[in-house]
């Protein structure tokens, strides 16, 4: 569809993506239309997803970073019970959501200027919306997040929300994005949206999901469990793409494990949201 | 959830509703999010849904109801391509956020308020938008839909949408809601948020949709088909209530005949939407 990219439209596109995504079934580990988990079920990403709403609407006009992603926080805990749905989603979107609304031709390379562009202010609202989900990002460890101090000690060193997604690179492949040029969101995106044209949505989704499983291990599986149980996951969707290995055995065991490779699944709505920008149809 | 009313809030209340009834299943006949028709599949729905936000949002501050029924239509139409997919919604849920935004304590009393006060523009607008969907209004046979004639028809004789309405109820059970005080759209938030209480909301949906197929002839049924056809889909309801016959039975077979009741599902979204809007979780 050829849209104009008005806030409102951006903003639908990405409360889209994030229904579309948790949508795509069998998506192995993570919830999706057809897997809840004991206390987080697919409604609650639907509600999540529709709550967050305003939060990405006013990111075109005002509010940095970072009290976008603490302010999105709140709102989409306050609209269900299944705690943090899209905190690693909103790491991601909202640059792109910036990036799209300023009308620059180069989306990507606008979303590179954005981050690179956040402040200390930036960086202790992350940590502020940090503090209510239970995430761990080890890479960070000489900052605890679960210390008030930290933020006073971001002040003192004059840390801006890129330099934190830096020192979290290593570990955490969503902080990964903002160091890496968003490469893995717009390879997401052509994946997806190449898929969609030969055939369903659904199948575009899960297979890119199978695709980045097998590229790098799920760095949320990492900091869960440990850097062996990621690789464990990458192997395993190694397996399936190499045919040694069905989908639904994957999807099987990974449930059975209670293993959801969340980062994964948030590099995938940030490449249906491109997507969808791009005029992909449902 | 305790929040104030605000145009935002009670539109996301509003397309939350629509992705929650879709996602309801087993819903025998209908889309969702197990079962997609050839050619309209859950995701349209997904997509009409949140597409529609903006017209859903502005109800609160102005324009008609015909006019927000077509500029909905248009905007849904336009994110995907399974043609119509809450056309029959739309009639319900405009009048239901006009009365959350007004502020009434009574929300049923002030929406019949606001549908006995729709006007002649309000018609023309209707009919404009009813040229858009494939949907047949057998009630108002002598007024053709298909026909631009019609617009001019209407404004001679000078009938409000409320008496195209009253002219449909017979045959329409979308319509008959304007002319009966909502009152199966109440009834259904009180069943759903009852259920609610006592289990999932997949299963409050489900429940609730099988009482109402039981409970009526689905109109929509009778107008694609016939009137037996619908007499036929609420006996085996019934037959499913009183245990001669399991929903997945029912599902099956309405599904191998392709019979699906929308205009039950168009009251279970008014139903959700008011039960969100009172407070209801996810």
């Amino acid at each position: 569809m050829e849209r104009l990219l008005t806030p409102s439209y951006i903003a639908r596109c990405a409360v889209l993506a994030m229904a579309l995504e948790v949508s795509g079934t069998p998506k192995p580990g993570n919830i999706d239309r057809d897997h809840d988990y004991a206390d987080t079920k697919y409604e609650d990403f639907l509600a999540a997803a529709v709550g967050a709403f305003p939060v990405l609407e006013k990111a075109c006009h005002r509010s940095g970073i970072g009290e976008l992603i603490l302010e999105a926080t709140e709102e989409s805990t306050a609209w269900q019970a299944g705690g943090n749905t899209h905190f690693g989603a909103y790491i991601l979107l909202f640059p792109l959501i910036k990036a799209a609304c300023s009308g620059a031709t180069d989306m990507q390379h606008e979303a590179i200027h954005v981050v690179r562009n956040t402040t200390v202010e930036d960086a202790v609202d992350f940590y502020r919306a940090f503090g209510k989900v239970p995430v761990k990002m080890k890479g960070s460890a000489d900052l605890s997040v679960d210390d008030a101090a930290a933020q006073d000690e971001i002040r003192r060193r004059g840390l801006t929300l890129f330099d934190i997604m830096e020192i979290s690179a290593k570990n955490d492949m969503v902080a990964r994005e903002w160091t890496n040029g968003f490469a893995r969101c717009f390879k997401a995106a052509e994946l997806i949206a190449g898929r969609r044209e030969a055939g369903t949505l659904n199948d575009a989704v899960v297979l890119t999901y199978l695709d980045l499983l097998a590229d790098e291990p799920d760095t949320f599986v990492a900091k869960k469990y440990d850097p062996d149980k990621a690789l464990y996951v990458q192997g395993l969707a190694i397996d399936v793409l190499d045919r040694r290995a069905t989908l639904q055995e994957l999807s099987n065991r990974l449930y059975r494990e209670k293993i959801n490779p969340g980062s994964t699944a948030d590099i995938v709505i940030a490449g249906l949201f491109i997507a969808l920008l791009r005029g992909m149809r449902v």
